[in-house]
């Protein structure tokens, strides 16, 4: 056995199997499980109340799967059952960074098994064996396999931003669902910034009564998430970002702030000037006691104190702080913040937790035990490495910056500076985080945004650092991404009730047509293209649309073999030109769609050209200079942003007409 | 004013509005109110918790609706609010089949006005302002408008099974939304039948415990759904069927039965021997106690006993039943159920309800204010209300035949025997009931075997009896069927997820285009193809595809003026023919797939006939007979049931085949 293992431990990246994240190890062996209406699931080993919900959680999501009814419980006698959990022990009373969480999973003819240490692994083994499962012409069946799997990284998380559009409990619930499905293990919840106070304080209630407009967790919701995500193998870590990003904590608490008040939520987006006064000597107690509050509700033994973007206005425009500065030899704000965190420290570390924060925090007079999230990148993980500390990745993982799944997918926390970290600097990098900032982002189209695109960046913490073949990632992601549908995340549910929003109930697959090409602009360009607040609607085509054009990614992979596919990049482009005849007077006859027309009518244009191109290639001519030379205008104009959208088939067609023009294909 | 109204007080039913149900009076006026962010809702008159939560629960869905930020609460100076809301008082206390549902909606360019007599007034009111609101070029807007609506008749409802398959809270809750969007007022709980027994008794525990495995609602979930139903103005009826379809009573109480026991929860479908003793004088402490607990929990006057398909063959074979008939002189089981009736009629009347039950119950020593529920049809109805009884039309709503919606919106109450009443007999139907039987229905399709179909019910028993323009039913049909999605009705979204179970994840686009022009069997031929039981997997083709193919009735439509859609009827048959070739691959490699392979081979036969025929229609000539002749193997053949579905476009090229055959059109 460990022969035939060792000699396959090489990547499994071209595998054809549909599994995601891929596994560490894999070896199909003859045979196939049947899984029919006989299906059971017993113990054999340690149980506990965690492994006896995610038994009878994966007996419902079995027949979800199947459509073919399960039974209630778990059966009682493991000899009998289809499939036998044998787990050996309870791991750890809170779950941590090192809980172990490696399994592995036997599929036989006639029964299958998941091994692990612990709890968490046979979680981990349960969603492998979920994808395992397959339809086919026997009916539903899991293959003959031996998979050994475990983590790369030991950190991998998705940071939600509760602040700047408001998430409700069922968001955070539905994509914790889709976390686990995935084997992400850290949900890290920012909490607090300047456009909201998202949680209940008992001891300063101010805080969420007067910086939420009402929206904010409960801490018996809180209680109830912390619950929900151990039931999934998934840390809790609250940020409470300081001492910048703080307007919600100073409309009920004016005095912590470096200026006087009074302060109202912020509603616009950017890095606001009320900071903390870190001279303050009453600003500490006042700390002590809320983190004392919040790490008593958060089991988990980090605690992020946030610390980025400080504006340094009010600091630099203060008497008073500037005169403890000069008292103090503080040179800069950055020494004024490096003195606040370590204040912040000794309260975190008093209260039993290990301190975590934006790469501005790092500071070399802080203990070796705190972890430097870096949205900065690799440089400066690489950096914090070599001084001691410990990193996550979350630079190339900004969800926000809506890119393309492939660019994430690409981006490792052990490429680039760290790849020439020593083993034991290397060690210090734990993993990494995907980033969910929501200022363009609401409950309605939030699934849309971090899924599936995450479940790239989830494989890419969890598998073997050779797992990078970009088609077989875009292929499993195809499959993965249906089947979380079926968690209730909304990611795809979400699309056709918001087009239905902007057809005002119409057919709207003409629409559908001309999004499916578009993509929202990148980066932070909407800010840009007018004056947002938290109160402006999210309802145009921009916020209806996904974050990556699969049709055109599609359409451009059909470019590259032009020759075999010349009649399906035709059939495209003719829907393409005919759609939108009868979809602008629609569009025109929406307040919410009049922004778009020009891309409907560009999308036809270019399809047009592209047409026109593919005619000359076909009879074997070149396209006159001055055809060519025409098409550049419209290239160019189809090229930029319009209602803050992107048309994505613009390189596609410019290919065509440069190939039309070169007459050679 | 008044002159106007009486001006249109015609039906409405040509009018180019989506409304649904269409109110009895409508004047459109000049103006436009804008609907945008600030947008609130403020209460003049009568106030209570009903109406705040109503309001509240208006701007939610008004914010879904337009994707616009809205208040969270209502305005407290209703002088500064966009829709007042003007209720004159409580209502009865207890919602009943003579609450006063009437409500006046004044839209003009500055404000809206929703006037009522009752709460349950407002709510349907509110419900009319959310459909009225469109999107157009302007934004999101009301028309002005003046609406006097009130329902034609009192009863209107729907009744649900949750007894053959089980059907869990949010099923029961999400259809409560919708029916209240469509203005239904009756919900009828069918709670026990020999296949369960759906809800918890205290007194009697072995009834759920042992007759449901596990699945029923506890007292706490049915006063919740009571609440849930009551904030949404409708009424909360339910049904414990006796003395026969009580099979799962007695698992835990056999000595009730017509027979010695034990017995087990039934698996199949059909009508069963089990049946009570109304000869055991034992039987009635027994229903003393439960129609008494059950009385206190559910607060509607009306108790339904159901009745109806008594077997009978366990009174036959029971010596001491046929001694007890003969000295009673009772010539007929009918007599004996009579009995049994008059026996429960006066429980359920100590309990301080009212009695309703299926024709069968129909006897002529019954009081005068019982309901009759009639599957049998008009007759039944009118030949009760002859003799003074009360009574609702169900025969027509059966929604488990899978019949199209147009038929179910012709069929009328007040049509047929009952249109010859007296007028004071007419008032004695008292409207209908949709009926959602479950042998083939599990939660994951019920939503798209109830809506949008119940939607054209809902509109025949609330709207003008005139109002019955087919076409224009089907487009409202479309467009309330696409906004029940919003109200997490899962009619629409269910169906991509059960198509990708049967292609395991991979794209749907061609299985859908097949299953969009399929529908199940009609009636009960399902049952005759295979023996089905409760514990068989409803995961295949057929419980996937949706009752009514809108693909083959809009072809349908095509074809009756052909000249003008060639085109059309050209690009449709072709994306048919062409769909097979790859469809048919990935359908054999599927084992829930294979059974409809023939039918995905004959559409694409059906389409080349079609094709066929629309050559010999374009050239002029006339199709030989020899080819005419040829096709209608294929026609006969693909009319044919096939894996409990039908081809929905048969008739459609059969015409097409004549056409060509006579060489005219």
């Amino acid at each position: 056995m460990l022969i035939i293992l060792s000699a396959i431990a090489a990547p499994l990246s071209a595998r054809d199997n549909n599994l995601m994240p891929q596994p560490a190890k894999l070896v199909e062996r003859e045979g196939r499980l049947a899984i029919d209406a006989s299906f059971s699931v017993g113990f054999t080993g340690y149980r506990e109340v965690r492994l006896e919900n995610a038994a009878r959680c994966l007996l419902r999501r079995l027949e979800k799967q199947t459509g073919i009814p399960m039974p209630e419980e778990v059966e009682p006698d493991a000899s009998r059952a289809t499939l036998v959990i044998d787990c050996a022990g309870p791991g750890e009373a809170v779950q941590s960074v090192r809980e172990n969480e490696s399994y592995k999973l036997e599929v036989a003819a006639n029964r299958a098994r998941i091994t692990a240490p612990t709890p968490v692994g046979v979680l981990r083994g349960i969603e492998t064996f979920l994808q395992w499962i397959e339809l086919d012409a026997q009916g539903f069946g899991a293959g003959a396999v031996l998979i050994e799997d475990n983590p790369r990284f030991p950190w991998r998380g998705l940071m939600i931003d509760v602040c700047r559009h408001w998430m409700p409990l069922p968001v955070i619930k539905r994509n914790l669902d889709a976390m686990a499905a995935l084997k992400l293990n850290v949900f890290h919840w920012h909490l607090s910034d300047d456009q909201g106070f998202r949680i209940e304080s008992k001891k300063f209630p101010r805080l969420h009564e007067m910086g939420s407009d009402g929206k904010c967790f409960t801490q018996e919701q809180v209680r109830e998430v912390i619950d929900y995500a151990r039931d999934r193998g998934i840390r809790v870590v609250p940020e409470f970002d300081m001492p910048g990003h703080t307007t919600a904590w100073f409309v009920g608490y004016p005095t912590l702030a470096s200026a006087p008040g009074p302060y109202s939520i912020e509603r616009k987006w950017g890095i606001f000037d009320p900071t903390m006064d870190p001279t303050k000597e009453e600003l500490y107690p006042f700390l002590d006691d809320f983190i004392g509050e919040m790490a008593a509700l958060f089991p988990d033994e980090y605690f992020h104190i946030g610390g980025d973007e400080v504006s340094g206005k009010q600091w630099d425009s203060s008497p008073s702080i500037q005169a403890f500065m000069r008292d103090h030899g503080m040179k800069s704000n950055h020494d004024l913040q490096a003195y606040f965190n370590q204040r912040v420290l000794k309260i975190v570390q008093i209260h039993g937790k290990k301190m975590v924060g934006w790469d501005e925090i790092l500071h070399p007079e802080l203990p070796k035990d705190i972890v430097v999230q870096s949205w900065r990148g690799q440089e400066s993980l690489a950096s914090a490495a070599r001084q001691g500390y410990m990193g996550i990745l979350s630079f190339g993982y900004y969800l926000d910056h809506i890119r393309p799944t492939s660019f994430h997918y690409a981006n490792d926390p052990m490429e680039g500076a760290t790849a020439d970290l020593t083993a034991a600097e290397q060690a210090r990098i734990l993993g990494g985080e995907a980033c969910m900032w929501v200022e363009y982002v609401t409950p309605e189209n939030i699934d849309s945004r971090i899924w599936p695109r995450n479940a790239a960046i989830a494989e890419r913490l969890w598998s073997p650092q050779a797992v990078k073949d970009v088609d077989s990632m875009y292929r499993r992601l195809d499959i993965v991404g249906r089947k979380l549908d079926r968690l209730g995340v909304t990611h795809r549910s979400s699309y056709p009730l918001m087009l239905e929003r902007l057809t005002d109930g119409r057919p709207t697959e003409p629409l559908r047509k001309l999004a499916d090409l578009l993509e929202p602009v990148k980066f932070y360009a909407r800010e840009q293209s007018r004056d947002y607040t938290s109160l402006t609607p999210l309802n145009r085509l921009v916020d209806t649309t996904r974050p990556e054009s699969h049709a055109a990614r599609k359409f451009a992979k059909l470019l590259e073999n032009f020759r075999a596919n010349k009649g399906e990049i035709h059939e495209k482009l003719t829907s393409w030109r005919d759609n939108s005849a009868a979809l602008v007077p629609e569009m025109k006859r929406s307040s919410l769609l009049q922004e778009a027309v020009p891309l409907a009518e560009d999308v036809s244009a270019l399809a047009t050209s592209g047409l026109k191109a593919l005619d000359y290639l076909e009879k074997g001519g070149v396209a006159p200079r001055s055809w060519v030379d025409a098409q550049s205008d419209l290239l160019t104009r189809a090229a930029k942003p319009r209602a803050e959208l992107l048309i994505m088939i613009v390189p596609s067609i410019r290919k065509l007409v440069e190939m039309a023009g070169q007459g050679s294909h």
